[in-house]
């Protein structure tokens, strides 16, 4: 089935394959991401607009990609573009304070009032990276707790346990010596998680956690499974991190943490919360924020980014645009994309199951993937589940989506909905959806 | 006399001090990078143009901090805000391959060959961290020497003897073994530096340093001292890396390793390339870059970012406006903000030294800083030297001119001239210095 596919999708992406060859001269496999890469090879965005990619050979895509997830309003939203026209003539970075810094940073405790203090950096790897780094130096312990599967970026502490096979580090250049004190735990198993922290809960610095775990597979945390990581947190004087990078102003204006009704000591924020710009934050509890002050001495301070770029007036113009716009349509604009994804959830799910192919959709609110189950993967609870279901299947029925019926998903990862999209995408999807299935069969 | 001009700069920044008195209830220290912090409090920049920024209360300073070293072309200029114009609508961030990352890489290789293979990342600390992450994958060692007070941002890797005391951990949060393969070397100092190498050489990775070192002092290389390095790295088998984020389209069009004539297995880029915008780049041999390639198997593959915004379009149209812009105009922006610092070099020494206070104004090309000499220290060739000079009276003379005499520094750091500027600026910043090297000797 998925030869033409292939063949369909190179007949419509020539300027794309030609932009391939050279880029695979420059960039090592073609691109600046590795997930950015499929074969036989990514299409070149030429422009974006609301729900729509098109390449660089005008094939136009409804996204489900929406950069990486960050953009809830859609590319190029007029909030966002009104925002740069005002601010571009009057210089990107300043390498100062800026107003628009602590209005970004004040919008985001008004909205989420456990940001009691906040450090803007530039990415999300920052973020994270700063947010165990601000642990440890809190607690006085080393060992950081991470999901397995889970994904806090490219840093070199987090960088492990990311990837099938879990166990198998991340790659080379990663020394033992920098890792050895990250353990993994698995999602929404909390015996088998207690059991690992228990091993090493006398030097336990944090336990960082992605509410709904994300890159790993869109798969939403069961009932008690987040609190009992709290708790078991709190009891031994562990901090508790939620990286709400994806979920943060995505499943809810509040996030996870309020749909939950989690506490954390330490949140990260990122991708929505730029509006499409570069940004990272992480923010939480004043008295373990405030070990970064850069009045304290060297050795009483923990040293955390900051960048070049952090805080520069761009992304906080573009952050702050966002905010006021969520905070202006909520929950209207909530309660659509969450009904959205609930449509494209129960619709893939019923077209493929009815059509002979086993697969489950898993996720929360706008955000959703399609798992295709197997004989020994009936449900889809964690990574390594996830990582057991029929990889390359996903990957055709992403492929093909693309490829024939105009929608894009970057094949394996999961897809978030827009304000921008409506019901009419999601039975489009359905729709296509179902062919595929037909196909898979019939191959 | 600095409480003279601690008043005077109270009494024209009344809406500064009401921003910073909101920022500390938000920020820690109210800053988002510790550098930008001083005393008695940051003034809050409202926009900036070409040389200046205006504060919030309307003072206008010509500007030497120029977005921490970023803005060659000065703030604002024509070519950034037309790139963003016409690039804005189209779409803030893909998460896809698109043309412009291709023409922009294509366009650093052009101009520095020894870029035979690109990787964008988001910022300067991703950068420099991925190019040890990448000669560890490569010489499958683990020592990485760094030069003593050489920065290369946050992250874990190397935040290791930057500030003084160097022996002394950057901060808490970061763990021994992290830091465990990272020794520091002291610039200048070829035969101390050996001894160093020497007793780790068997494990060592690479050697990284900034060409000029930027941070710790605006410190020019001496005579071999660079080539000393390359040469020792080649012989036994380490990468020499070269960091240019501050130097590479600074101080010639082909950087510091032009100039020198030095030849980096990898070297790293940031600031400039990105025309003010968000951008991180490593890059180099392609036999190293290439164990980054998404193709590889994972344990084959030294995992590097990309990043959610690595290679967005904004960044990769301003950074490929100014790049095109700069050679178009080579050599003779070069030739004119290399004249004017050494205008300001030798301006300033002239009038401090004839005034009575002993200083030397280091740095190369549009880099300087003026460092005040003390009796045990007639010279500055290393981090050790600059921090042993007069930091408080360095920290005054930036503060004069800033208070007094509208001329931004970030106090105790180099100032870079941009195109913008011109002879008149610097015979302001001399005229100003003598005044202040007057008052100086009153006080």
């Amino acid at each position: 089935m998925l030869d033409q596919y292939i063949k369909l999708y190179e007949s419509k992406t020539a300027k794309s394959r030609s932009l391939f060859d050279q880029a695979t001269k420059t960039f090592p496999g073609g691109v600046n991401h590795n997930i950015r890469y499929f074969e036989p090879y990514p299409f070149f965005t030429q422009k974006a607009h609301g729900k729509h990619l098109w390449d660089v050979d005008n094939n136009k895509y409804t996204d489900y990609w929406m950069g990486h997830w960050s953009l809830i309003l859609g590319h190029s939203h007029d909030v966002i573009v009104g925002a740069l026209k005002a601010k571009v003539p009057e210089g990107t970075i300043f390498g100062t304070a800026n107003e628009l810094s602590v209005r970004l940073a004040q919008q985001i405790s008004k909205i989420v009032p456990r940001a009691e203090m906040v450090r803007f950096s530039t990415t999300g790897s920052e973020a994270t990276m700063y947010a165990v780094r601000l642990a440890r130096a809190f607690t006085n312990k080393r060992v950081i707790a991470k999901i397995e599967g889970g994904w806090h970026g490219f840093n070199t502490t987090l960088l492990k346990s990311v990837n099938f096979p879990f166990d198998e580090d991340e790659g080379s250049g990663l020394l033992e010596e920098e890792q050895k004190y990250v353990v993994s735990i698995p999602f929404n198993d909390l015996e088998a998680s207690i059991k690992i922290l228990n091993s090493v809960k006398d030097d336990l610095a944090c336990i960082i956690v992605e509410p709904l775990l994300g890159g790993a597979g869109c798969i939403p945390p069961e009932k008690d499974y987040l609190h009992g990581l709290q708790e078991y947190a709190r009891k031994i004087g562990a901090l508790f991190i939620l990286d709400e990078i994806v979920t943060g102003f995505r499943l809810s204006l509040k996030g996870a943490q309020d749909i939950f009704s989690l506490e954390p000591d330490l949140f990260t924020l990122g991708k929505i919360v730029g509006g499409g710009l570069p940004i990272g934050v992480v923010c939480g509890k004043k008295e373990i924020m405030q070990l970064s002050d850069p009045k304290r001495k060297k050795n009483q301070r923990c040293s955390i980014g900051g960048g070049t770029f952090a805080a520069n007036p761009l992304s906080m113009a573009t952050g702050l645009a966002t905010l006021v716009h969520l905070v202006g349509k909520n929950p209207r604009i909530y309660d659509k994309i969450n009904k959205l994804g609930e449509e494209a959830r129960r619709g893939i799910d019923k077209v493929m199951n009815e059509n002979g192919v086993k697969v489950k959709t898993t996720g929360m609110g706008s955000l959703f993937l399609t798992h295709f189950l197997t004989d020994k993967v009936s449900d889809v609870r964690n990574a390594r589940d996830a990582a057991s279901c029929n990889i390359d299947l996903q990957k055709a029925y992403h492929f093909a989506l693309m490829a024939k019926h105009g929608i894009f998903f970057l094949p394996h990862k999961m897809g978030a909905i827009s304000v921008e999209h409506d019901s009419n995408d999601i039975k489009q999807l359905v729709d296509a959806s179902e062919q595929v299935a037909g196909e898979i069969q019939v191959s």
